[in-house]
């Protein structure tokens, strides 16, 4: 099927820790050049949405708001469309992201990479919202990342505490969830079959993409590893030795 | 089998909210009178063993320092048999408990209920020994229990968090571990046929010791619903009103 938008990843896709990936940002100016619709898929809760644009920005990505596509911004969008209000257990630099949604006793908790504010008592408040009825919504389900002093806990590993405390099982808003790739794709104005996602993650990016019925291509750069292609048989995903070469193949159709 | 030994679960058993349960304190005489040898079972790990004994003086019942067996002394007997040292992911008050088995770079890691103190500092401290290649034990896993203000997390989440991140299971050395049982029994010089376990809980008390082979009765007292008694069906666990009727059946045989 034609492909009529594109769904990025970022790190590893078009950068590796803070060095552009060479020719990732002249393949991404001939998408553009295309006229293809793009979304910027980041897990990140830890920050704001503005605080990845400017990271980018430093790097010579210069990407529009509406074109990052966040969980916190899932979340808003799923919030909406239910008319429902949440509580939140998130960093506290992340809570402007959700003005105007929150109310006492809403029904919603929403959970994100609180790290250092992770504490047992807001852990403890968020769990009395759940036993009290709320519904669990997770940012994500990752469960750690490389930091420069060693591997943290990402929020996957709070998330599955929550669950195990309340019996829940959480609706995860971030990738590799169906449901946040489907809200990323309607935020084009697109069907999942038409648009293709692009990662380094062969779980989180690829699979999660194909599992929602969006088109998916593995990059043979950043957290890339031979044996990941293995884990693409019997799917229609193709594998691409950069975002170089994803583009050559799009734009040659 | 003959009975030569009794395991008794606290909380539910011998009392309920501060409160001494009817007939339990001379049920409880009556067993010692006839030189059964008995344990006394807790999962409490968020104060130390002192703690406990000095509530249950407050309430009435003299309990020897030997005959309270708790998680930190099952995880203290199998360090020792196992001749291995560990770092600790436990509240700094039960610290003293573990005295003489603290070392740097230890290959286990030992996590109680560190209420406040589970801070997301610790927990990706103790996540990065397990990354590093440290045995992950956990004194329970338990999921919530009730404070005068609301329902509170206990050490489970915790563990299921530090599993889910680690992609290890957990040795749980608490109820209703069949290691947990297994060492109280061997604590007494005894067989597990030969031991009948007696709580309020019918899966981590009675089921919990059914499982490890020992003998299990429920009482109708503590946190009992007469649901429970279903879940006793295909084994040999009875059901007693309350510890005076266990004592009733046991001394008459």
């Amino acid at each position: 099927m034609k492909i009529r938008g594109v769904l990025l990843d970022l790190s590893g896709v078009l950068y590796m820790a803070d060095q552009v990936i060479p020719g990732s940002p002249e393949a991404l100016a001939r998408l553009r050049a295309a006229g293809l619709p793009l979304r910027f898929l980041s897990n990140m809760t830890r920050y704001p949405a503005e605080h990845v644009r400017r990271h980018l920005a430093e790097l010579g990505y210069e990407i529009a708001a509406a074109e990052l596509f966040t969980p916190p911004r899932a979340v808003r969008g799923w919030l909406e469309a239910e008319n429902r209000r949440c509580s939140l257990l998130v960093h506290p630099r992340l809570e402007p992201e959700f003005s105007g949604l929150v109310a006492d006793e809403a029904d919603v908790l929403v959970v994100g990479d609180a790290a250092e504010t992770f504490t047992y008592a807001r852990l403890n408040a968020a769990f009395r919202r759940l036993m009290q009825g709320a519904e669990l919504v997770a940012m994500g389900d990752n469960r750690y990342f490389r930091e420069p002093e060693g591997l943290s806990l990402d929020i996957g590993p709070f998330v599955h505490a929550l669950e195990y405390a309340s019996g829940q099982t959480a609706r995860v808003l971030g990738k590799p969830a169906a449901d946040f790739f489907h809200l990323a794709v309607a935020d084009m104005g697109l069907e999942p079959g038409e648009v293709l996602m692009v990662g380094d993650d062969v779980e989180s990016d690829v699979l999660g993409a194909v599992r929602a019925g969006l088109q998916g291509t593995l990059v043979r750069t950043g957290k890339y590893r031979p044996s990941d292609e293995d884990r693409l048989a019997g799917t229609d995903a193709w594998v691409a030795d950069d975002l170089a070469a994803v583009v050559d193949r799009l734009l040659q159709k």
